[in-house]
């Protein structure tokens, strides 16, 4: 059964145009993370890369391609946590660094805490030699238009947020039945200056957790998600509360993906990995 | 049996001659958020008060008196949630205002975000007429002085964190059934600059999380702590983990206050409110 990797897309509205591009992302992320367990690689190895091949990727709302705060600017959030020592790191509102789910790593690995934000993670980050990138090198034109859009009098950057890609991330099983996750984002349109989402905060009991808080989202304040988990043995499973997400999951040398569409699931595609 | 309010003044080792100045504040913040909910005042109203009394009380590791971190500086992080609407708000790591767990609260209603952290917590309680406080007005000899030790080449500050008071708290049921909580605090000594604890990120299932989240701290990671918690019956109860903690409940006119050390829980005492 082992190993296994899982990668999401993110949650939300992903127009057609950009599906496409969003699907062969997450397959690429799968791919990526599931040759380096196959090679004996760690979990944690695995979704960080994983997570890293899609900050990188403009497709996604994280790293490169993240929607900009109310200024125009990007903060991003960042989540690690290794299951086999339960050490968790992550940073908040971090700007100027390509790879926030690295620089969560090395919080968790090089420091006594948990969680750095702001500036403070960001001067984390030059101690630890991560470069400091351009916030332009960031900021793509998909992000820079929504971004004006919703600066209009008449602009709902709240209700607006179906119409962009969420938190992406990773959940991986190794060859020594290790769990690791990694989750990033660049957070909500338009968001104000500093806002820090859930991303970066460490949750538990994954199994019902993951229905449960679904369940009790859409019942409370009606709200849509959705998670993907994977057990010790390898068995993972996506839960969705009506939304669209890009999904790809690879384990026994096969490759699952697709995209979830509302109540209609679309049935995963396979190939070889 | 309502209304109630149960205060914490924070876990970890209290110097003997501290504690009776920690149980006079514990005391001080139950009967003040009890004669509010004795007079009709929402149970948000309660825990606020309760709280930014704490905070202003140079005594606990909250607002002034907060732990510096490794710079010098006060970084504190607050959070408060409204049972009735499951709305909450936090901030983190913000600098240079009196009570953290106010603009916690005005996170939660003038926004649509749930945190906000170090300079946008900061330009938002500016943009909500929150006056900036002089950072030396938060700093207390006692903060700079455990600061300096912890400077040293031979220093600690992890292990070290059992001599300083921790985060401060408070629960309350109101006369409606609504319930509230808040908490507050500096965080860690000589933490890094932009460290985020747990404080400002929202549990859930308090009834067994408490014995189960202190059970599971003690085994995973050997840590101590203690949590308060109130159903809306107002039922109260304190779980502690083998260490100190001052802490007061007022409810039916009596209030009752005491100290917990170590496996030995102090009896506690009563007066009228």
């Amino acid at each position: 059964m082992l190993p296994v990797v899982v990668v999401h897309g993110g949650a939300g509205h992903i127009p057609k145009e950009r599906a496409e591009l969003s699907t062969i992302g997450v397959k690429e992320a799968a791919r990526t993370g599931y040759v380096i367990l196959q090679k004996g690689g760690s979990a944690m190895d695995a979704v960080v890369e994983a997570v890293t091949l899609m900050e990188n990727n403009p497709r996604f709302n994280a790293g490169r391609g993240s929607v900009l705060n109310v200024k125009g600017e990007v903060e991003m959030d960042a989540l690690v946590m290794d299951g086999r020592t339960l050490a968790s790191g992550a940073v908040s509102a971090v700007r100027r660094v390509a790879n926030p789910v690295q620089l969560a790593r090395l919080v968790m690995e090089k420091t006594n805490h948990l969680c750095l934000t702001a500036e403070g993670a960001s001067k984390f980050a030059r101690s630890m030699g991560v470069p400091e990138v351009p916030e332009e090198s960031l900021i793509t034109d998909y992000a820079k238009m929504r971004w004006k859009k919703n600066l209009g009098p008449d602009a709902n950057p709240v209700e607006c947020q179906m119409g962009k890609m969420g938190t992406v991330g990773a959940v991986a099983v190794d060859i020594d039945g290790n769990i690791a996750c990694a989750t990033s984002t660049g957070g909500m349109i338009n968001k104000m200056e500093g806002r820090v989402g859930d991303t970066p905060c460490v949750g538990k009991t994954p199994e019902e957790a993951s229905d449960l808080a679904l369940a009790y989202m859409k019942e409370r304040v009606e709200g849509l998600g959705g998670v993907v988990v994977v057990d010790p043995k390898g068995t993972w499973a996506a839960r969705f509360s009506s939304l669209q997400m890009s999904w790809a999951t690879a384990q026994q040398g096969e490759l699952h993906f697709g995209l979830y569409h509302g109540e209609d699931f679309v049935e995963p595609v396979q190939e070889d990995t």
